[in-house]
C-alpha cells in the first residue's frame, strides 16, 4: 500500500464529566492490509458532533455502540479512496462514512457513501451541511416538528450547526423563530444575521420571563437540542398540540448519571403534545431527497452557514471540546488533508 | 318545571392531597328556569374518572376548565331530558355530557350529545364504554400507539376502566399484552379473565426485574395511566421505534406540586420513541366509528367490561376516591336513577 501508518486517536481514559487531556492519546499505528471489499482512506474532514461524548459513555441505553476504551475514536468523516479493493469505488472517490479520528483509515466499501460536491459549494461546506447538520435539522423540522405557516418555533443550541439550519429552515417555513444561545454575540448574529425573529441568552436570570415574552402565542414546535431546565422552561408555554423534537440533550451528555427528567411532562397530557426523538442515522433513504433541498437552497443562498475549522489531526480533542464550552459558532470541523 | 329543586355536590376545600370529607357538600339548589336552547336533565349515572381529581387543582396547566371552590362538582354523566326548550331534543331522550354531581341539571342543548343504547346492552355499561373509557382507549391504542401483531403491549393500571379494554384490543390486536395493576387479585383476574399474556403488581419489590422478564422481547407500545417510576421502569425497557401513549398520569394527580419526570426521559433519543399525550374530548369527530367498532366487540363478546357501580348520589365522593385507593375494579359509575 501506498502507507503503511497512520496516527490516530486512541480513548484511552473515560472521562467522568468533560473530555480531558487524558481522555484521548495521539497514536501511531501499523495499517492492515486490505481484504477483498475495503478501502484505504485518506481521512480529510472530521465532524465534531455533541453526540460523539455519548459515545465515550458507559451508559446502558445508547442509540450505537459506544467507543470502548483502547478504540481509536470515531467520528463522521469526508475521505478520498487511495487504493481499492472494491468494484464499488475508484482511487480518487470522495466518500463519507464513520470512520477513526485519523489521518487514514481502512473502511468497508459497504460502510461507506459516496460524495459529491455540488458544482458552486465549498467542499467543506457542501460536507457541513450535508453530511449529518443539513439532514439533522431537516429530518426534525420538518418530518417530526411538522411547523406550519404562522406557528410559533423555539430552537435551543441556536447557534451551534444543527440549530442554526433548523431555524432559518422554519423561517423558510413562515413561522416565528426564537432561538437560544449562550452569549449575546451568539444572539446577535442568531437575528442579524440568520433573520431569526428573537434569540435569548438562557444565562440570563430572567430566561423564562424573557421566553414567554418573546413567544405572546405560546410555542407550536420546541427543536430542542440542550434539554434540562431549558426544554422545561419551553414545555411550560407549548400550545395544545404541540411538536418536541428532541435532537439532542447535550447538558446531560458529559455525565454517566441519569439526570431528572422534565418535571413540565405532564404537559404531554395537558397540551396534548407529541414528544418525538431520533438519529438521523436511521433515515439514509430519506438522503437524497433532503440533500436535493439542502443543496439548492444553499445556491440560493437561503441558508447561511457558518464554518469554525481547526486545522491538524492534533487538535481533534479540543475542537470537540469546544462544542461544550460554548466556544464554537457554527460546524466545528477537524481538516486533516486537502483532497490529492 | 316538574322540578324545582336538586341536590348538588359542591366542590368547597381544595385538598392537599387525596379528596376527603371536606372536599365537598352536598347542598340543595333551585334550579333556574330554561332558556331558549336549554334542557332540564335528570342524571342517571355518573362516571366517576380519575382525571376528576385534576379539575380540583390549582395548577396553571390544565387541559380544561378547572372547577372553581364553592362551583358544583363536575362530570361526564348520562342523563335524560326531562323537559326541552330546544328543538333539538325532547323530554325522554338520553344523553350525555360533562354535567354536574347532582340529580338534576339544567344543560345548555348545544354541550350535550344523545346517547343511544345499542339493542342487546345493558344501559350502564354501554354508557360505561361508549361514552370515554371505550374511545380513550381505542384512540390511544390504535391511534396514537398503533401496535403491530407481534409486538410487546404494556398498559398500566390495567385493571382501571380504560386500561382493561385498552389491553383486551391490543390483544385483539394480535399482540403481546402484560398489564401492571396493585393486587394479585387483579393481576390474576387481567390474566385469567381477560386474557392478558402477563400482569404484574407494581408493589412487588422487584418489579422492574419482574418486567424485564415478561418483556423479553422489550416494549413496543407503552399505554401509559400511572406515570412516576413504573413510567420509569417501562421506559428502560422500549424498543427502537417505541411509542409511549400518555393516556393518563393519575401518580401525580393528588399533588399540586409538580413531580419529577422521567429519569430515562433521555431514551426519547436512545431509543427514538414517540411519547404522545391526548384527550378524549378533543376527538369528538371520531367517535361514531369508534362507537360503532366498540359496540360490535361488546355484542361480539370480543370485550369484557366490569362495572363498579355505587347506588345514590350522596356515594359521589367516596366512588371517586375508590380509584385513588385501588378499590376499584372495573367501571366506577355512581347511580342516581333510572331512566323514566
Amino acid at each position: 500500500m501506498t502507507t503503511s501508518n497512520a496516527s490516530v486517536w486512541r480513548f484511552v481514559d473515560r472521562p467522568e464529566t468533560t473530555i480531558n487531556e487524558q481522555t484521548f492519546r495521539l497514536d501511531q499505528q501499523a495499517l492492515p492490509a486490505l481484504e477483498e471489499g475495503q478501502l484505504l482512506v485518506r481521512n480529510l474532514l472530521i465532524s465534531m458532533d455533541a453526540t460523539n461524548r455519548l459515545w465515550l459513555s458507559e451508559r446502558e441505553e445508547l442509540y450505537m455502540e459506544p467507543v470502548k476504551l483502547g478504540d481509536s475514536m470515531k467520528g463522521f468523516g469526508l475521505g478520498q479512496v487511495v487504493e481499492s479493493s472494491s468494484r464499488m469505488f475508484q482511487p480518487g472517490d470522495l466518500i463519507t462514512s464513520l470512520t477513526e479520528w485519523s489521518d487514514f483509515s481502512v473502511l468497508d466499501a459497504t460502510a461507506v457513501q459516496p460524495f459529491t460536491c455540488p458544482a458552486g459549494l465549498e467542499l467543506a461546506k457542501a460536507f457541513g451541511v450535508l453530511s449529518i447538520a443539513g439532514p439533522t435539522a431537516y429530518h426534525g423540522l420538518f418530518n417530526i416538528g411538522q411547523p406550519r405557516p404562522g406557528e410559533t418555533v423555539v430552537v435551543t443550541a441556536a447557534s451551534g450547526a444543527v440549530g442554526a439550519l433548523a431555524g432559518q429552515m422554519a423561517k423558510l417555513a413562515g413561522c416565528r423563530v426564537i432561538g437560544t444561545a449562550g452569549t449575546d454575540d451568539k444572539c446577535a448574529w442568531l437575528i442579524n444575521e440568520l433573520g431569526f425573529d428573537a434569540a435569548l441568552n438562557y444565562k440570563n436570570h430572567d430566561f423564562e420571563a424573557e421566553l414567554a415574552r418573546a413567544c405572546p402565542d405560546g410555542i407550536d414546535v420546541q427543536f430542542e437540542n440542550v434539554g434540562g431546565d431549558i426544554l422545561d422552561h419551553c414545555l411550560r408555554h407549548m400550545n395544545n398540540n404541540g411538536r418536541v423534537v428532541i435532537c439532542g440533550l447535550i447538558s446531560m451528555y458529559n455525565s454517566n448519571e441519569n439526570s431528572p427528567g422534565p418535571t413540565m411532562f405532564h404537559n404531554t397530557i395537558m397540551k396534548r403534545l407529541k414528544i418525538e426523538g431520533f438519529v438521523i442515522l436511521d433515515h439514509a433513504a430519506e438522503m437524497p431527497a433532503i440533500c436535493s433541498q439542502l443543496t439548492s437552497w444553499l445556491l440560493d443562498e437561503k441558508l447561511k452557514f457558518k464554518l469554525n475549522i481547526s486545522e491538524g489531526l492534533d487538535q481533534a480533542p479540543a475542537a470537540l471540546q469546544k462544542i461544550y464550552t460554548g466556544m464554537n459558532d457554527g460546524k466545528v470541523l477537524v481538516k486533516i488533508a486537502d483532497p490529492h
